[in-house]
């Protein structure tokens, strides 16, 4: 199957946990808007994450620090 | 099915809940407005979602922190 | 039907209601411009909102902050 | 009818109005210029109108704060 | 007819006018240069206007505020 | 016959005239380089013309403003 | 089997150990995300690694400084 | 024959006369580099001339300043 | 072999070592993410290297300072 | 024969003669690399020259003021 | 053969010596990465070297200052 | 022979001599590397030289000043 530039050329977040138990949840692309992945981490890990062809919003539970191209947002203690 | 540029190049919004039972409508594109999804933020819950093939427009309900390519808003109390 | 990079890169703006009973009213594109869709705001409701296939003109009524690519506008009191 | 980048592409211009009885002219695109559609705006309404297929000039009479990709301008009183 | 980007994508100008009476003339594209349409706008009216198929200059007679990509002209008392 | 991008997306300049009798001379593209078409300008009057398919040059005799991409420029008494 | 610049052209992040034993785990991109690479980082070992056909998010286990195009960011002690 | 972006969007330069007796020569593009046009012009006077399918070189005799996309210069006295 | 744009238009970073015995690992693109190159680097000697077909991760061991497209990196003593 | 983007769009730079007697010269493009053409230029005057199909290299001799696209540079007394 | 964009527009970077006896080593694309030509600088040579269909990588021995699009470097004494 | 926009729109770099006899060396793209083209400059002789099909590295020989997209080098004393 050829790669295309669209397919690896998705934007990316950039997500730092502040405290233990931070969920990720990846919401599916489509018609139906479920959650198809979710994604744990511990305080200080670093999740790094595309939109893809199976995902067209992220949403995030839990004290994090997380960078975009619109600029950075922080959870509040 | 062949993945293109536009599929995921959409548009995305970050929105910070700045208190319980924020919610996010998703409203469809096409010949009809109408809300295909409902999501529940609380306090602190961020969500990042695109434009898609099925949302073209967003609304917010609650108290929220917005980041948008136009710059940020934020609902006063 | 194969998605196209234009039908999900229309521009969008950013509407935060100032006050109860605010009207986005969204206008047809073509020969004819008509109302479409009309959204109501309560105060400190946001819309965010594309242009799309159907709708070239938005007219709002009512106290707003409006944020878009040439700079945001306010409604005075 | 696929949809092209074209068609939804067109630069849009923020127009609110600064007193009652706005009027808002979209002239036609083509051979001919004339008002194919006329958009009344009381005190503080805001319109926000692309370029489209049919319109090609706006003409604004009564008293406005226009934004446009050029800068701002504004009626004087 | 399908739309293309060329169609709706000319440039704009603004033009504000500053006492009554203002000519704003539009000048057809091709070999011959002629005028194929004027309009008149009173003190503080605006015209928005994109070069297209059928206009290649534009000449505007009266007292008159002008933006443009290239910046701001202004014509003296 | 098709609009393409070309046609109307040539460059534009902005011509004002500072005194009677500004003349703008259109210069032909082609093998033959000689005037196709001018354009009388009174005092305060304004020209903005494209390079077009039939236009490669522009020449001005008398006294104006004159606003490109490069930058302005203004004849001197 | 032809070179697209969609192979090569994916973004890149940047990875600094700050302790032993950082890890980094590479997400399936597709329907499934799971882990299908990790790699281990001692101190001030450095990782330079693409989004690409097979990866579509990265999870980063340890300090690290992390230097991307959103900005950098850098795990507390 | 149908008119492509190349032939109308060839850079532009903008050229004043200081003094009287300025010559602007065109020189041809191809294998031959010849002169193919000249234009006089008197003190005061604009050319402003894009590089098209038969110009690849202009040569200035004449004191004059000159608008390019590499900045400005002035003959000296 | 017809050569495209993506073959040689791969992003590349410079790394210069600062001490004896730094390696470079290049891993693979693709299925599976291991070794096939590693070059070592004396104190001085600075390596510039692209992403290629076959390289879509640079993993580096020992001090170097290192540049990249979002800024430099230096490894502390 | 069409004209393409290419053929109008080459880079060009300025030349101006800081004494009489200063001489251009232009390289032949392809295997061979060899004088296709010169131009003499006195004190004042002002060359502006593309790269064409057929100069891919341009030589100067005496004293000039030169515009790139890289900055100026000027040739000490 | 037609020469493409993509043969001519290799990034390229700026290698002056700083000493005698610089060794600039050219790295092949492809499966298998090594020398494949390398190149003896003396103090105060410059070589401009750009990325091509055969060299994905360049390696430096020897003293020199650096230019690249992501900054300059310069060897230590 | 169509002209396409790769063959004249390589990058160029800009030489003055800064003294008699500097050297300017064009090594040959392609599987082997070696000079194909010298050019001798004396102080303050400028060349213009531009990546070709043929040239994909340039030596320098002697003291020159550089101008390059990466920004200016000078030779030393």
């Amino acid at each position: 199957m050829p790669v295309t530039i669209g397919e690896i050329s998705g934007e990316y977040v950039v997500i730092k946990a502040l405290e233990n138990g931070v969920t990720i949840f990846a919401l599916t692309r489509g018609v139906d808007t479920k959650f198809h992945h979710s994604e744990k981490l511990d305080k200080g890990e670093i999740m790094i994450a595309q939109f893809t062809e199976h995902t067209s919003a992220i949403k995030i539970r839990g004290r994090v620090e997380l960078l975009t191209k619109h600029g950075g947002i922080k959870t509040d203690d």
